[in-house]
């Protein structure tokens, strides 16, 4: 668990796509950002109030989150600068980068000597259970994906905010780095030990209230053979209620795999309900979000209409059209 | 990988089942087994020639293989003097204990100064690739079953003695501790990292004689909700072009899982085949394979034909009744 709120750390960013970490933080949880701060030639701007250590941490800021990719995969000597200042004002740092803070032994010493923690999410700090496959109170909805990167983390973090907005009872569950650091809690399922991957999400979707929605971030896709494993241990330690279909219409062929076409619609629904109702025979199909970027409005709006006739389910893009409409669909559940 | 021929470690067993991994390595692989080492009140005894340490390595052996089950989850201090004498008379440790033999730093310090490994076989000793599901020459047969415990590993070890007996090119490959130490190789998925899970099995199954073909011990099931997630790994790594289905029809519910009835077999066959036909389309199940153990002969041979029947499919307990069919059916493939 990390603490919040945030300061967001941007770097030397060279463009905005490369601190879209600290974007997506800032677009879903507003509240968990007092400021940026940027260093001397930083072309990312997330319109957040620039802030030195000392003015964010008066203002209550208590991480430093690091939300920007870095260059050749390793922690520059200027970055380690801030770090290392950020430690000793008092900050915790958390990170999703691929090299760890914990292997930097710099990083580490300090951190001791300021008794500060080092958040890597892409290491899991807990030990999880091995699944008991028991029934547990509450709702829980799950996005499935026909690939990979398909906008299943998009989906679900738009679906609560829309059942929020509702007054529904609902929580973000975060499987994947980016939305550990959103959220400040998750597991980061890539990254736990087969035995334990079903267990990991009974752990983070535990019993609750008979009318409050888990909403749990999908990964993979059943017929992504590098990880469809990981995403049927999210099915069965998800035990969802409903499921949301994700879907992006222009690949040609499943991502990393050139030599695999995406499955239709019709085989991902069949397939992850066969699978669901292993554990729970009422889960049903709620609706489908349509990851329509690479098209211009008019086709997006008819590419939505389409699906929605062809599956007979509440069909929309969140970034375009809300998730409102899947959110109706799990209150009608 | 495990140097071999090994000396059998059969501690103070207090039964044969405490030494059901010696056991396993002495009948599937007896060619692996210079002789056993028993200590005082030992109650195992796999009828190989009792040996010193001293005999034992000029007979040839170069690994001491720990085939029994420790008693309280530690390793004893009667058992440490053994096992730091065999390291400095030139042998290696190998252990699928859940206690690792890197864990006791007096072991680490006697294998590092004397310049011997110490194989923890739980742990994964190989950096596996992410899976890239390219199609690999050679054929590839999986065992799955309707539960975990099932007799998946027997299944395959007796499969593939009866293909190389009917002389066809033929591999077991290990996916789980006491397959490892019975063979001295093989990926111990379930410690697998998420990611690397279908990877591991690709590494562990690679191009081969287009008539070569590997036999992969299955492990868990798609029905069992704790481990579905490494069963799925298991075929979209293994892109098997057979499956051999695995059944014990005593079990009332899934093992560890009290709320789970067992599959039919037709479920799991059908199942297994939709997601195989991911990446391999001409998959076909060739076989049932019957852990008739509780059963009477009589019992047996009747549970047995009934399920031929019914399936369509040879059907056999490896254990009482070879595995032959089996492999005539892989051989006509």
């Amino acid at each position: 668990m990390i603490e919040t709120p945030y300061l967001l750390f941007l770097g030397d960013a060279p463009d905005g796509l490369a601190a879209k970490v600290a974007q997506g933080i800032r677009d879903w949880r507003p509240e968990n950002c007092v400021g940026q701060l940027r260093m001397e030639g930083c072309k990312a701007d997330l319109k957040l109030e620039d802030m030195t250590l000392e003015q964010a941490k008066a203002a209550g800021a208590k991480t430093l989150v690091i939300g920007v990719a870095n260059r050749g995969g390793k922690i520059s000597q200027a970055w380690k600068k801030v770090l290392v200042a950020a430690l000793e004002e008092g900050f915790d740092l958390a990170s999703g980068l691929h090299n760890l803070l914990r292997d930097e032994p710099d990083l580490v010493a300090v951190a001791e000597a300021c008794g500060r923690s080092l958040h890597d999410v892409r290491v899991p700090e807990v030990e999880y259970p091995i699944a008991d496959g028991r029934k547990r109170a509450g709702k829980r909805v799950l996005a499935v994906g026909t690939d990979c990167s398909v906008g299943k983390m998009y989906t679900t973090l738009a679906l609560d905010a829309a059942m929020r907005a509702r007054g529904m009872k609902s929580t973000f569950r975060a499987t994947g780095q980016t939305g550990i650091l959103i959220t400040g809690d998750g597991v980061p399922l890539d990254a736990v030990v087969a035995d334990f991957m079903a267990g990991s999400i009974e752990w983070l979707t535990p019993e609750n209230d008979p009318d409050h929605w888990d909403v749990i971030e999908g990964q993979g896709s059943l017929y992504h053979v590098s990880f469809s494993g990981v995403s049927l241990a999210l099915i069965h330690g998800g035990q969802p209620d409903a499921l949301v279909l994700c879907h992006e219409p222009t690949r040609t062929h499943m991502r990393g795999l050139p030599d695999y076409g995406l499955p239709a619609l019709e085989a991902v629904r069949d397939l992850s309900l066969q699978l669901a109702h292993v554990c729970n025979p009422d889960c049903r199909v709620v609706g489908v979000s349509i990851n329509t970027q690479h098209m211009g409005d008019a086709e997006a709006e008819r590419y939505c209409r389409e699906i929605e006739d062809r599956m007979g389910l509440p069909t929309v893009d969140p970034f375009r059209h809300g998730a409102d409409r899947l959110a109706a669909a799990l209150a009608e559940l």
